[in-house]
């Protein structure tokens, strides 16, 4: 006999069991409902991409003659992001890699198939994306993402929509969510107004971090930059959103921002404009706040960016990021593509469901059994069970013969987190059949396959 | 400017554009609804696996410094399949590859979770798998399988459970299918009975050629392996289900093959049961029949074993095939699992179904959308949108402004594949509203939200 194979799966990758599994999907059901339910349509794209498509730009140096591996020395001078990527050659000598987020892809896709996309396009995508993340910070290194954008429109209504969908998609989670908004155009218009236009990159960088860092840090890391006297500025305006709760409303804030950057602008006018939607549609006062220290430290948003934060978890970070971009595809066409979009983290928010006791109540996808009484009986029991599902009632069979221990299968049903099994007597099809209460431990006998649906039914 | 990327995906992958997604969504969707109706519950396991793992041995040269390519130099007798795999480092020296199917992964995920599994298990997984193939054969590189087993259950109530499933699972697709089935044990039986049991494998496999190959070719191999007298034995029982329809019922196969095998025993026992299961279930005569002639060439099946035809479209090949093994995960586990599982092709499954026009009719999620009148109005019309979402009917928003030339909003949402259009008044939340049908062209007037909801509803 041949050894045994270690049965094991790779660091930082996952098997799901049903429990887990059966979440997920009913977690991801509930969001693709919602989204679909705003008119997003679906697309899906390949896992493997050639390496110059994710890396967005031309290699100079494949791998060769193999792997370059994520992290290994192929790619001096390479980012965090490349050394981070599955990235190795083909049997056809190709320079591939696995898809490590879902923007990269959907910016090369837009690119390829503008032409027989409708604009405004809404799409979502739901997949897994790979990266050799350290997984010592409890990152996965193969991770779910689903990512929903409005490409070809720069309309207000388009960024609104977005918010909206954020709100109501994790609403329908029982998640209360405030959603803090701020835009990168008055924050750029901020700097120039102050004269720091030239160091706009690090500076977002450093106020994006400053949730991690604290306050502290970011005085200090901005004055390095910008200087005393700047930094004063800088941090009066990503603190003009932080007063007291009456003094930081939206139009409060906004009123601060806007004269601290040089008074009215399209990028103010902006903000007031998603201020006057949230009102007429009737979001509550809580469920937008303008905050001007989220800056995305994102190169590519260049409009209004935001992130969603959890009223009962806050600490747990933004479960739901994104923004404006004015030219998704650049590297791939020469048409500006402009929109706005987000991403959801699935393992991120789970992980906060749990924390919350919010996890969807699930244990099997079917609610009731067919005991097996008599193995050879086993077609008329699938019978029977088809009654049950023709009436909306998922309904299995249980295989093994009772052998008189119909008790087994009552621990079995439970196990499987069942709550009812039929027991059929000695006419399956037509006799009386009995019903047991798994939880209550009650049997109810002489009914009919109509008393049992109604009686299901009715639970 | 940096130079344009040329946008292209790998040879062999696929885009799904959003008609096409939609499609495939809903087909698993109805493929899933119908597996967990019958107590089926999902998994998961990484795209991404020790090599050793998936080739199912211990791997005496690992790839060195960096990738086998799949088909490359670097597996000196490596089978078709290892050769079809990509294989690679990763960047912490793992010998990894991508998963080729979802089978090998299920018997390592058994063996690894055998503690925390409940027996009968009745798992699906529906994902992604990859391989190197000849892209000419009009294969993919990257696609989906969907999987379903009964673990760790040795009843015919199994074996028959996933046959009966997967003719409801095809026939909620609109498919008629017919299954054929056969018993691996009871042909080696017959083999063993005529002195060739040693030839077993070889025979197996050019039998389950025959529908490729045809009878005349098939005669010559086995001659070759088994001799002229043997040969004509082995037809015999290969076209015992062959007759006139009257002469080939499951019932008259039996009793030939049974004879041909030397006389009754487990195997041809356990063909009786089924039958008698499938009279018990209603299923029509043509559901199942008995097929000598099916053997599945793959070495682990050890006993019920069958393909499914489509009906209306024989020729495209089985689209569902499976069958019992008695050992799932031996490599791996020192315990013997047995089971009984079947795999849907779902890119077969949906090229059938186009070439039948039945592919559901599907053209977006929304079947409504609110016109865009004033862009400042927009949350407006995000409220109104709500009130037709809450009553269960997916309503989008156009974003942007028609400027005087609703029509174009017309177009956008007939390319859309959307049935109505709202029309907002002056007063948008409160105020009467126009709807159009698109495809009738006609506008009614002075409407309510619930005179609307009632319309749409009615349709």
């Amino acid at each position: 006999m041949a050894a045994i194979i270690e049965p094991r799966v790779l660091k930082g990758f996952r098997d799901f069991l049903p429990p887990a599994e059966m979440i997920r999907r009913i977690i991801t059901e509930s969001i693709e409902a919602s989204l679909r339910s705003f008119g997003f349509v679906p697309i899906d794209t390949p896992a493997l991409e050639y390496a110059e498509i994710l890396f967005g730009k031309s290699l100079q140096n494949p791998p060769s003659p193999g792997v370059v591996p994520p992290g290994g020395s192929g790619t001096p001078g390479g980012s965090e992001t490349e050394k981070q990527i599955y990235r190795f050659t083909d049997s056809g000598g190709r320079d591939v890699a696995l898809r490590f987020d879902l923007t990269v892809p959907f910016a090369r896709y837009a690119a390829l198939h503008q032409q027989e996309l409708h604009f405004p396009f809404k799409r979502y995508h739901i997949g897994k994306v790979w990266r050799g993340e350290n997984t010592q910070r409890g990152r996965y290194r193969e991770f779910t993402q689903c990512d929903f954008d409005i490409i070809g429109s720069d309309s207000p209504a388009a960024d609104f929509e977005i918010l909206l969908m954020i709100r109501s998609t994790l609403q329908s989670l029982g998640l209360d969510v405030t959603i803090k908004v701020n835009h990168r155009g008055l924050f750029n218009r901020f700097l120039s107004h102050i004269g720091l236009e030239g160091r706009s990159v690090e500076i977002l960088r450093t106020v994006d971090k400053l949730a991690k860092t604290g306050i502290d840090v970011t005085r200090e890391s901005l004055i390095a930059i910008a200087g005393e006297a700047n930094t004063q500025k800088l941090l009066e305006f990503i603190s003009a959103g932080r007063g007291s709760a009456a003094d930081n409303s939206f139009e409060n804030t906004l009123e601060r921002i806007t004269a601290l950057s040089g008074g009215p602008s399209p990028e103010s006018e902006r903000l007031a404009m998603l201020k006057r939607f949230m009102n007429d549609s009737g979001a509550g006062s809580g469920d937008f706040s303008l905050d001007p220290s989220i800056t995305r430290g994102l190169d590519y948003y260049t409009g209004v960016v935001f992130e969603t934060f959890l009223t009962e978890l806050p600490d747990i970070g933004s479960i739901c990021s994104g923004g404006r971009y004015d030219n998704l595809a650049g590297l791939y066409s020469k048409n500006c593509i402009c929109g706005v979009g987000s991403s959801i983290g699935l393992d991120r928010m789970i992980a906060a469901l749990e924390s919350l006791d919010k996890l969807p109540a699930v244990s099997g996808f079917s609610v009731a059994a067919i005991a097996c009484i008599k193995q050879e009986d086993s077609g008329l029991y699938q019978a029977l069970a088809a009654k049950f599902r023709q009436a909306g009632i998922p309904c299995e069979v249980l295989l093994e013969p009772a052998s008189g221990q119909l008790v087994k299968q009552f621990v079995l049903a439970e196990k499987k987190g069942l709550r009812w099994i039929i027991i059929p007597g000695e006419n399956p099809l037509n006799g009386p059949l009995t019903i047991r209460n798994l939880a209550g431990r009650k049997n109810i006998e002489g009914l009919s396959v109509d008393d049992i649906i109604a009686m299901i039914s009715d639970f």
